[in-house]
């Protein structure tokens, strides 16, 4: 039985999420669309009788390049102003199906199917859409929302190890900057691949994500930036090993706990909170540090082009306890360096 | 003395469209600005004390790779979320720059300075922004309102002969599908460069543009479509020339004469109109017809990719007579190519 689906608002109208088998889902997908999927997924999922592109899995293919590719596979296939672009795969199909979606004749309808944890509870809701440039992560995109999200069942147990892991850092985010209970929760008894309590933790990470996209959509009053905790760090982490070594979560959760302890430095953040974090993504099998943070004199420079700052410094998304956090703009890059250099001395051993 | 504004609206808000001096504008705009410009204007206005881009002048210019090109130029010159980003120039800047500020860390105040006729009366109103693909003209792009539109009085007088006359053939297109008083005037006494009515008609346009954007801003229903008249042949015909040797005024105003033949041919313009047209668009030292009509082979398939298009066929803003049009898709591509042949036939000669 499917489950009534929750729904989004946004500024024009409101879209539904739905958690179904992927074969209820295919069956209702409008029979004028366009199946955009990765090369992991499509020799997973067997997809009959839909027009169908398959692009190279990987951050890779969040690239211009891939962009324009798409546009072109879109004339060719005969895609029209009423064709439905399906974004099937996880963040990076999701975000490149959704920009192509916003722009191809200037917006086509756009139904979201992430097959990620990652995708579920993050990146597929919300409406942002966006490529890779190289002078930085999802610097060129919109705020396109999608006309449905569909969560497939099936895929939450037949996720890959360390894609689980890679879903539960934004999972573990939730708690941490906005549900004190989920947080405790999930530090007492990890999240795993066959946990009973999945589908009810992604619905809660979806709309307590909602929430917030609902409050500040446009990401315009920081409200929105908030859930960037750990991303100032995590996508320059991203950015300076090349897109793909590091997976986004992995770096996101290296990024929580340097951003914890760069809140504490700052008194921002209560003493104690960056060894809970440090614990808390450990125990989902997530890195708490990483080689690259040696590298201060590049990371830095990478978070320049972070879309939260203003004028001078850097912004980010601090905690305040467990289950809240603040927007704090303007930190000075010298600060920052001195927190990586802490959080290397303080977790290097772990 | 500035004239009180236009005020256009949008689904989310509205924005002003002002006349005034360059001087006027350009004072008036927000210090945290990014000016992107032409090789041709630049070289004709000087700016001072404002950070600058300048591309290459042309249709070339509205390519994925001069977009990709300017948002390495934002992130350089640290354009962030609040930057605006000034379009000076004709359509193609327009275009160019309305996209990027539509995309760029997902979109960022946008502001159109408007110096050739034809981006004023009709590219810089209405919030479509685009770029071309070698698959079709204006196929990437969004619907992204400007902040604001200056006009800037003293480009009415300065710009070159070829590029008013290119302005022209939209002007004279609003007479012939919106406003029969209009479309008279015109007829009658031809727009020149130092016309008294100039200002008028150009806000007569951009009134008449904006009342019909105001009915369907996102382009579905096909009133905004019938704005269109003359452009499925003409962008055709730009396609197969490769954007270039024939502008975009010239392309259309042949487009609008094969097209008021072709709506006689299928019976939906009345007698006699195709012949007024061509004469029309001649007493505004526009071509009526170009080689390329005589190319229908590639002309028709060009057509394929037009976004009016749905199923089959291709679609069209018909004339029903002076002043009035209405949108007719499914056009069956051997009628089309009819009419091209005849109009090659009528007005070869001219």
């Amino acid at each position: 039985m499917a489950t009534s689906p929750i729904v989004i608002q946004h500024r024009t109208g409101t879209y539904p999420v739905r958690f179904d088998s992927l074969a209820r889902i295919l069956s209702d997908l409008p029979e004028d669309c366009l199946v955009i999927t990765d090369s992991n997924v499509d020799s997973f999922w067997k997809l009959e009788g839909k027009r169908k592109v398959v692009v190279p899995a990987g951050e890779g293919s969040k690239s211009l390049d891939q962009f324009g590719k798409l546009i072109s596979d879109c004339v060719k296939l005969g895609a029209k102003r009423k064709t439905a672009l399906v974004a099937l795969g996880g963040g990076v199909i999701g975000d490149l199906v959704g920009f192509v979606a916003s722009a191809y004749m200037r917006g086509v309808p756009f139904i979201q199917i992430p097959t990620t944890l990652l995708a579920q509870v993050d990146s597929s809701v919300g409406g942002k859409v966006a490529i890779d440039m190289p002078e930085g992560k999802n610097i060129v995109g919109a705020f396109y929302p999608p006309s449905a999200v569909y969560v497939c069942r099936e895929t939450l147990s037949t996720l890959p190890s360390r894609q689980f892991k890679n879903g539960c850092a934004e999972v573990i985010k939730y708690g941490a900057i906005l549900d004190e209970k989920l947080a405790n929760e999930l530090d007492s008894i990890p999240l795993h691949e066959n946990d009973e309590r999945l589908e009810q933790v992604i619905e809660q990470c979806i709309k307590l994500k909602a929430e917030v996209v609902a409050q500040d959509e446009l990401d315009l009053t920081g409200v929105r930036a908030c859930l960037n905790f750990g991303h100032t760090v995590g996508h320059a982490i991203e950015q300076i090993t090349g897109y793909g070594p590091i997976l986004h979560g992995e770096a996101i959760a290296v990024g929580m706990v340097v951003e914890a302890l760069l809140g504490e430095m700052m008194g921002v953040t209560p003493a104690g909170i960056a060894d809970w974090t440090d614990q808390y993504v450990q125990k989902h099998g997530l890195p708490s540090t990483c080689k690259c943070l040696n590298n201060e004199n590049e990371l830095v420079p990478a978070m320049r082009s972070d879309k939260k700052n203003e004028g001078q410094g850097i912004g980010f998304s601090l905690l305040t306890r467990i289950g809240q956090c603040k927007l704090v703009t303007g930190v000075e890059e010298n600060t920052v360096a001195a927190a990586i250099k802490e959080a290397c001395k303080r977790y290097a051993g772990d």
